[in-house]
């Protein structure tokens, strides 16, 4: 059961003449029904979907195994349990709480605008318990579908058109009907955003779609991707070489500088006819 | 004393017909002459410039107090105290020996392309030892001299000539003379090889300089100049609502969309004629 409540947060505020994108931090915390749960993350985010970002976060992680049973997600407000938490950080705390953890996982930290990977204590640890997606699985996209996707994700960038400082990222299939876009300050969260609404909708692996997004692609994303399922990920700006190496290793048909009528193809091109 | 070696890695590597930015993970440890140093962070960057990164991401964290006095700064390569590093990762691992570092403060853990404020345990440890520049303090300058800055830091931004796959950052003095740019995958990084290119030359703080970044400036941008005591920041794309808040805070100058003849300016604006 997830007990939704309205977010109190708009992600814009105004300021003189313009609006500009909302950045505030986000605790995480993260239990099971017989464990009170405890801060696994410090994100700063754009406010707005933050029982999705909670919830994509926990489940690109790893601490919590697919497929995800939640109990509860909620804002540490007035309740209890909220004990430490301050009036003016009260929509800064989502706690979620999930039938089943993965434990001894990651530290408490703080995650900037574009951190999807803090927490890890050693280069060794980077890509434990990252799956890799089969050949054979995900959608075959045409090249034409290809390079409309920027227009698709567009169509949901509402913040950025107010304030231009938001990234993108959206889950649409290949049949061109968009499931769900979402945008944050951090490119990384965008993706928890759209990956925590599957979640709660009991919608992964994300085999059917195609994760679009509106910056560059770094490691973090398609490591996200892959905890996700998703076989394809296009982007309209550019990789860089751990990006490419993960997507190779891991499965997913990678996809940059997808602008006007081309893209560069990188990494299992089967996937594209 | 800092011994040099010159950078092993080159900061993009060639795809097919393509470059592709680099991006790699590098554990940042740090010791005094007295205590073996230790792993305080891991950072998602491009290779180069590796000990400014590793030096100028200590000082903006607080880590080593100024004046910033280094003993030695080098890769943890063939050396008896390498230890568990790995062969392949033998770069990717840089040693800071300071005379004097502050005790008890972050944890180890991973920064992803675009993350300068992890490990920070708690929502209110956020902003606890940032400086605030006094209203005196700091270059004054021009309307026609900040939108120059682009275009003078686009001079210095061969990676991204060649990948589009990078951000930079450049200090440039109030007369035009380009002090120092640095181009990264992550942002955050940028701006800490900047600061400790100047670190380890000896000049901070950075009160004749202007930071001019590429991309949009988020809270730990505005963080990291006030560490470096930069009074006037400035910025290619869009500011969040935190970045503004802690500009204002803390007494700089915050200048944003500088694009073509415009500029929009956010805070302090004493600084602008």
């Amino acid at each position: 059961m997830v007990v939704a409540s309205a977010d109190p947060e708009v992600p814009t505020r105004r300021r003189g003449e313009y609006r500009v994108a909302g950045e505030e931090p986000l605790e995480i915390r993260l239990g099971t029904v017989t464990s009170e749960p405890t801060a696994v993350n410090v994100t700063m985010r754009t406010p707005g979907d933050d029982f999705e970002l909670a919830v994509g976060w926990c489940v690109t992680e790893g601490l919590i195994p697919q497929p995800v049973a939640l109990h509860e997600v909620k804002y540490c407000v007035k309740s209890p349990s909220a004990g430490d938490v301050a009036v003016a950080q009260e929509y800064n705390v989502v706690s979620v709480v999930a039938r089943h953890v993965h434990g001894g996982s990651r530290r408490t930290q703080v995650t900037s605008s574009s951190c999807g990977i803090c927490g890890t204590e050693s280069l060794e640890a980077l890509e434990l318990r990252t799956p890799t997606i089969v050949a054979s699985a995900g959608p075959t996209i045409t090249a034409e579908f290809l390079v409309r996707l920027p227009g698709l994700l567009r169509g949901g960038q509402k913040t950025f058109e107010e304030t231009g400082g938001t990234h993108a990222a959206g889950l649409i299939r290949a049949d061109g009907t968009v499931f769900v876009i979402r945008e944050d300050v951090g490119r990384h969260n965008a993706v928890d955003k759209v990956i925590g609404h599957t979640a709660i909708a009991g919608g992964l692996p994300l085999d059917a779609h195609v994760l679009m997004v509106s910056g560059r692609v770094s490691f973090e994303i398609v490591q996200k991707a892959a905890m996700a399922g998703i076989a394809v990920l296009a982007a309209v700006s550019a990789p860089t070489t751990l990006a490419v190496d993960a997507a190779d290793r891991m499965g997913i048909t990678l996809a940059t500088f997808v602008r006007g009528d081309t893209a560069t193809i990188w990494t299992h091109p089967h996937r594209v006819t």
